[in-house]
């Protein structure tokens, strides 16, 4: 693997390394992670690799490892930069002969996102974009209870994103990371919405194997001076007649991290939280709620495979994230292979995620902007 | 104290009279429990009334009971018949002299409410709406503590009232609860909004303090061939220019009556649901969230008013019942006295809250039929 | 009914008087508040008894209300007093007619609690000691499941009751509560393992219909000068040679109440905790825990009694207290009027719990003397 | 890093690599991964590892890669054996200058971990006893909290590890797990109590700083047929005069791995479990509990420098194995640049701990069989 993108102050970077590291299919042995060149040597020393392949930019990356053997060199690229800057380097990768993992959202806008779509489709490589909550093993039970009808047709989906770090104008201080996220020129038109909305708008197309057809968004600038939205609430209308209500927001002072998903079908239905990750709540409507737990021998193979440990020793969101690494590396190495890779392989967030959540974004703005009650979700 | 309503089968009957007997403060002592004379008869022997003081209708009661003796005389009647039932007996109760218990919503339409409000500032006369969930003591030091100022001025707030009993076509079978409450005749324009809706939107109200101006809903009929609304979400703005989201359900199979509400201020907020009535989480932007309990030492003259028991000894629904009972006796017993009430006790839902939770049924459901995305909350 | 003891500043007093009334089915028409006449009229006046029936000590009381007409007197007594001062009235109330209500522990030492077991069993009348946690309904519940055998037998037995509240000197400073409790000449020999551990005991050989045989104690008095034990854990042997553990504390700084009961057989089990006393957690080897909730459809008749509101309604403390009060007010009404009690109204804690209470805090404190492992569980 | 031991079917095997893994400062360069040579060779293909650097067995591993230039040799043994082949490669590796990572509990018996202890001591290298939960940054704050005195002394300790996965007799089927920790001759005197007591153990003496002076065990071979205790009770006292009360049992149907522990001082006191092993509860007296989370801004360097991640992306149990590897890797290294390592880096469990946790194995079991109360807990 190569990294573009993650150098010193990078919250994300670091994580994608330790998911990508953590089940030792993956090496870590190239990087562009910066654009600053000097930045990008120091930070390869600091990862003990090889100076050779530390490069000054995205491009000599690309360029460079392609020139070596292909049994050398490295076979796919992590891009974990700001929004403004996947198109370009994704595109590259592709075009070149790289799979790739790019951080979400796809790209700094939905025209990018359709052409990546184009490209990778033209490519027959593989894309993974790390929408982590969809790698937690009991979402995929969740998605695949809800997806055998067990619960009758879906009626109704609650999905929620409160975090409050940005309660205060941290971009007027010296935070890297609250700087990009509001800064329209790196992140694109979108605050809260493409940052954790996005994540929201993924976690409940997944899990209910629907899609979002309308939106009716209420979007927000609450922090005073702020260049973009830190806070949002939008009705939903589903591809099945179902609706629902999404709301991401960044400025609930006191809340961390608190992704939650609820579905409810003609007779049951699913709870999930992050907080309580390994608990799936299953719900019916004349008997007890079951309390569906990770790493027992009951679940689905989606869920089994994508454990590490028995029931009652928690995985967390680096095992989440690590979950779609592996199951990219198991499909690479598979078709490196001539193998098939397995359904359960397969299961990763890629372009179809992209370019949907990216045409959230660009709608869900838009709604916001509207005097008009519904917005269809145009691609 | 006088029951209007409530005979055999009702549900909400048998808590108002759980409620208003729990603190010994006050008695039963007459009734008129059915528009049939011989179901009320029967409901009062039932309840061990003397025969004399059951009526065969409210008419018969108040003008029966006006006639006796005043320290003879019931003090007040409690109303909790179905919605279409509400307006008459009040309005007659009221200028009768008597001061009214009233289940809510307010009336079958604004219009009536807006009449009742009138008639009862003339009378002077008490009236509580017993919208039970602003009766936990721990709401009540939610509203404090938002109130205080504590938290900065308020940014968002977010309430949802689940259910799912209503999942299935259940007034189709013999089910007197499903049966009214489905039924616009008397029920109203609306279902779910009026039954639960309500209550959210008051609960939003009272721990904010602050009042809802523009409201943009989705509201929808789920089961078919039902006719009123069985779900809706709510987009809302609030009078200092905040916003939040409403919603309310009772199709959410395997949900209860689950009750919560979140408030973020600049620098922290509340949370406070009912499946955990006795806590009320405190939230802060950069220090532990706190539990505070009902029963502790440490609370506020209006939560340590409601309640009965020491910490660790959970109260439930009744007693949130009961203390708007409570509170509503210990009123018009002062004034019998010739005393002032306190302000705790003057805490219970009243004429405004009334006639806000009206004009939030009809503006809802207009905005539920209109294009445009945002309806004023116009009384 | 007829109170003994809960004049001013009882705290248990006005428990039982909330409970008793609660579901309309009893009056309190008569009491003896206090062994102070003046105060005792002074609490008949506060509670608007009729003056006459207001009596200036237990004794008066019993004699007085004999001679009354069978359907004008009391049909039974509530004694509220502190420990010490529970055999007489009780025997007396017994000797003259009358069904008894007692608070636990049933009396000041093992011997008192076997002479009054003889009085009940020769007078023929219900006897009710207050047990309040065998009340809630999930732990009536959880008793039908253990009982049903589904678990298979029963391996291990967790019950524990951490409070608080004594972890300062508090018989220092004027604190009612505090003074009786920890005062042998009013408690007896014991003070937590008689105030709460008697509790923990009969809730675990209840919920398993096990008695306990053998146990090993370890009792401490943690805060100085204290002259009762104010802290205990104990190591249980039952008589289907299982084993279990049972704590009960008050110094532990910052618990309020909290008292948890675990069951476990040989393929699953139970777990409740007053803390969310609506829920019943039922585990299973092999499938996912699932949640019991109080007033659902699909409950045990004997759960189902003992609930007024409709699933996520919660009830409380004050509600499971007034089970028992009911039950036994069914119970003495059936009596009265030739019919057969129910079983669900039969079951309330009585005299066999109140002795074997008893036992348990004679050899609990044995044991804590002792040397030896494991005492006997004598009666 | 060499590996001994954590051939195919090993559990913990898998977990000590995936921890080591984690943050990309150790790398697995050898291993003796099973006594059967051809399965080791298998292993390490599997791991993909160098060929040269899989050995056949324990005593070639240390004795080739000792004949390496310093430089190239591994640094450190991970040694993942079953219980009674801990005491040989540890003493082996550290004879030969090879820092040490154990798998608890220590040795085969107290005998060997005191002579382990022995040569430890004269050999100066790092040893590291992996006692999972102490490496939870949630557990590391708790200790901070207790030790820095705020809570005054301590009083009270209840410590429980409840699981039910050896409710049936599994070490009659196939079960390798099983299989070893039920059989005296490789895990020792004791089942339950050595493979997850001393976790318990470990777990309150690092909390609390104090250390168990006496103990009273009740300790049960509850399933039939079973050589070794799968249950077990024990009362505490510890050496400032606290007492205590520590469960285990691996027969709690419907258990997990629910490790939890509650510490009591004068004022106030903590509460962590596992299965919420990002939150600490810290509780007071006349205050609202607080709910401390991992990743938040205002915990101790202990905790803070034991994270990776913001609030709100929990981290789980190989996150607090890795920590453990982490820090011992972190001290090797410092040492070997002759750098003095930073507390936080000590702050893992070593050869103390080990003595410490085979102390409480023989005497936990010979209390179990003792007609004595209490055991004093000789070293």
């Amino acid at each position: 693997m190569g990294m573009i993108g993650g150098g010193p102050g990078a919250f994300i970077g670091a994580v994608h390394r330790i998911a990508a590291n953590m089940d030792g299919e993956i090496e870590l042995i190239a990087g562009a992670f910066s654009s600053d060149a000097e930045k990008s040597k120091k930070a390869g020393e600091e990862l003990r690799l090889d100076p050779k392949r530390v490069y000054a930019s995205y491009k000599e990356m690309i360029r460079r490892e392609s020139e070596l053997p292909v049994n050398e060199r490295i076979d796919f690229v992590s891009i974990v930069t700001p929004n403004h800057l996947h198109f370009e380097p994704a595109k590259l990768a592709l075009e070149n002969g790289f799979h790739v993992v790019l951080d979400k959202p796809m790209t700094f806008d939905l025209e990018q996102a359709k052409k990546l779509h184009e490209i990778a489709k033209k490519s027959q490589l593989f894309f993974c974009l790390t929408h982590t909550y969809t790698g937690y093993p009991m979402v995929k039970e969740a998605r695949c209870q809800v997806m055998s009808g067990q619960f009758g047709s879906i009626r109704k989906i609650y999905v929620e994103y409160p975090q409050g770090w940005l309660s205060s104008f941290l971009e007027g201080s010296d935070q890297k990371q609250a700087a990009w996220r509001t800064d329209p020129s790196r992140s694109g038109i979108a605050g809260a919405m493409g940052d954790i909305g996005t994540h929201a708008f993924n976690l409940a197309e997944y899990v209910s194997g629907l899609q979002v057809s309308k939106l009716c968004a209420d979007i927000n600038i609450v922090v005073e001076n702020r260049k973009l939205d830190d806070d949002g609430a939008v009705l939903l209308k589903f591809n099945n007649g179902s609706s629902g209500v999404l709301f991401a927001t960044q400025i609930a002072a006191g809340e961390e991290n608190n992704v939650k998903i609820r579905v409810y079908g003609e007779t049951g239905g699913i709870e999930w939280k992050q907080e309580d990750a390994n608990t799936l709540l299953v719900k019916w409507l004349d008997k007890p709620t079951e309390i569906w737990r990770a790493g027992t021998g009951y679940l689905s193979s989606f869920a089994s495979h994508n454990t590490r440990t028995p029931a009652g020793h928690p995985e967390g969101y680096l095992e989440a994230f690590a979950n779609h690494y592996r199951n990219f590396a198991l499909c690479v190495q598979a078709t490196m292979n001539g193998e098939q890779p397995k359904p359960e392989w397969l299961d990763f967030p890629g372009m179809e995620d992209g370019v949907r959540g990216m045409a959230f974004i660009e709608n869900v703005i838009k709604s916001g902007q509207s005097k008009d009650k519904w917005v269809d979700l145009k691609i």
